[in-house]
């Protein structure tokens, strides 16, 4: 379900290692053969290339650039920002950037600047917790670890507060079982207990949290089944007793996530796009962070909520290099 | 620091899987040949004659002491017991089964147990959580994950409630960053977070969790020595306002475990010795746990603070093969 292409006869690593130099060099930097190269390899060939490019050339090809994106990419001067790729556009750099990165490597940095940016960003802390698999964030906690010396969860003890800690926090380090093993006994026993809480306005309880927080997603899925089967109503129907309430919008968006990511993402993509002035940080993160995974599936759900396909909303929306790369890495029409 | 001693020229896992199988034939099993292979090879050697094992014989070495063991050991009847190794002991048993199994399946079943026996055994997963590096917790993490299908953090949110499971999940889940680097100004503001809640009494605070559970040990170290330097007490002794009072024994024991295991674990077998009749769970848990880690450090406090080595008491207590096998992996006399 990636949108993701990869040619059939891919060159060496060394090879587009060696075309990404030549791009880079001098005045008039090829911006369009380092996104044509760069969007059409998977992590593994990327990070091969990494290497090719570290071996020959004395230096990682993202260095510079990693060190500031450590610290805080956004934060970057223009100029500073122009050294690296003079001829990039900010957006076209950013998502080159976050593309070019390992996986876990990118949410890591993700996941810092969300720390970083309460509560604006909690959003990009759930869709990490809840739609990588536990492997991956597994791996994302890792890579937090080599690239800040520290834990992602101290990170987000230590910034966030109150209901929003109380929820983050369980997400965030639950290891979940992947099993597809179901107890449907537990489910009822669970459905029923998450309708009590939200009959008592209960949505903070830590009842409430621990099943959202440590079932795998397949128990979790049988639960709100159940939920939906014996009450009448999708839980996340009943989760917008107040629309304008930030704690319960979250939860259900941890729901979506967890359930249906393709619809969460479709609507993070809608919304983006629908911005007036586009909000790039979240088209940029979605199509960087889902076109190996599953972008295709999202683009069915975005077509079919928005009756256009997602490449052209993209090029309605966006322009020059920037477009160019989100472009190539969505795909043209449908999936 | 670990008291586990292998001999020079260890017999390759066949042999020694040959000798095994010899011990278990017929009558009058020959237990003391089974622990004097056993409990004088390290984690790795083990796991070796058990694939040595299950070649050779086409079954697991620990394959029907297993199943009973997932379910729990133990409730096993002494008939059921007897069929697996008649002429060991109940203790010599769980002890040699507990040591066979690799670490992490190990630290699993103890925590699988534990969760089963809410709350006298809240302490068992404390040690887990807070004496096992991150490496070797996130490895119990997926063998729980293997063994009993679902996650321990599911499993520990499910039967614990409360003030409990609001410390141990964190615990637990933590994925702490292992580094030296220690943020001294950090240091001092949470020590004087600490110390706020002590004396509000808010032991349960989240601040007070967050610092705890998600620190890494070298940071929380330096908070707490800013806390002695500042306070004039050792954090455990304000901690100790109502010594009936049993979350502020977990409580002090959590960092006890994080800070000085030695001295928390010396405790704990002093506990266990003394006791009328020798609590053999616990006696079994630390000698089987600590032998390939830090039980020579921990025999080191022990003698300190008895006047009687280790090795000695343990004799003195325990009897017969059970006796035999604590003594083998305890080593003799001093560190």
């Amino acid at each position: 379900m990636a949108s993701l292409r990869v040619p059939e006869v891919v060159p060496s690593p060394l090879e587009d290692a060696e075309q990404l130099h030549k791009a880079f060099e001098g005045w008039g930097t090829n911006e369009d053969l380092i996104i044509s190269i760069l969007s059409h390899r998977n992590s593994h060939q990327r990070k091969l290339i990494r290497q090719a490019y570290a071996e020959t050339y004395g230096e990682d090809l993202l260095k510079s650039l990693d060190k500031e994106l450590s610290s805080d990419f956004e934060r970057l001067s223009q100029r500073e920002r122009s050294k690296v790729c003079p001829s990039l556009s900010l957006g076209g750099t950013r998502a080159v950037l976050l593309w070019t990165l390992d996986p876990a490597e990118r949410d890591a940095l993700l996941a810092y600047e969300s720390t970083r940016k309460f509560t604006s960003n909690l959003w990009v802390l759930v869709e990490i917790a809840c739609t990588r698999s536990t492997h991956d964030l597994f791996e994302v906690r890792k890579a937090y670890h080599a690239r800040y010396k520290r834990s992602i969860e101290e990170d987000i003890a230590y910034h966030a507060t109150g209901d929003y800690r109380m929820l983050l926090l369980p997400l965030v380090s639950s290891l979940r079982y992947e099993g597809d093993e179901v107890n449907n006994t537990l489910a009822k026993t669970e459905a029923k207990i998450l309708r009590d809480k939200i009959t008592d306005k209960a949505y903070k309880d830590d009842e409430f949290i621990r099943i959202i927080s440590t079932r795998s997603k397949a128990q979790l899925n049988a639960t709100l089944n159940h939920y939906n089967n014996s009450f009448g109503n999708a839980i996340n129907k009943d989760l917008n007793a107040d629309p304008k309430d930030e704690y319960l919008k979250l939860l259900r968006d941890v729901i979506k996530c967890l359930t249906v990511p393709e619809k969460y993402y479709e609507k993070v993509l809608r919304q983006a796009i629908n911005k007036v002035g586009t909000d790039e940080w979240a088209l940029t993160r979605v199509i960087t962070t889902r076109a190996e995974i599953d972008l295709n599936r999202i683009k069915e759900e975005y077509h079919r909520r928005n009756s256009i396909p997602l490449d052209c909303a993209i090029a309605k929306d966006a322009s020059g290099d920037y477009e160019k790369i989100l472009i190539e890495l969505t795909g043209h029409g449908s999936a």
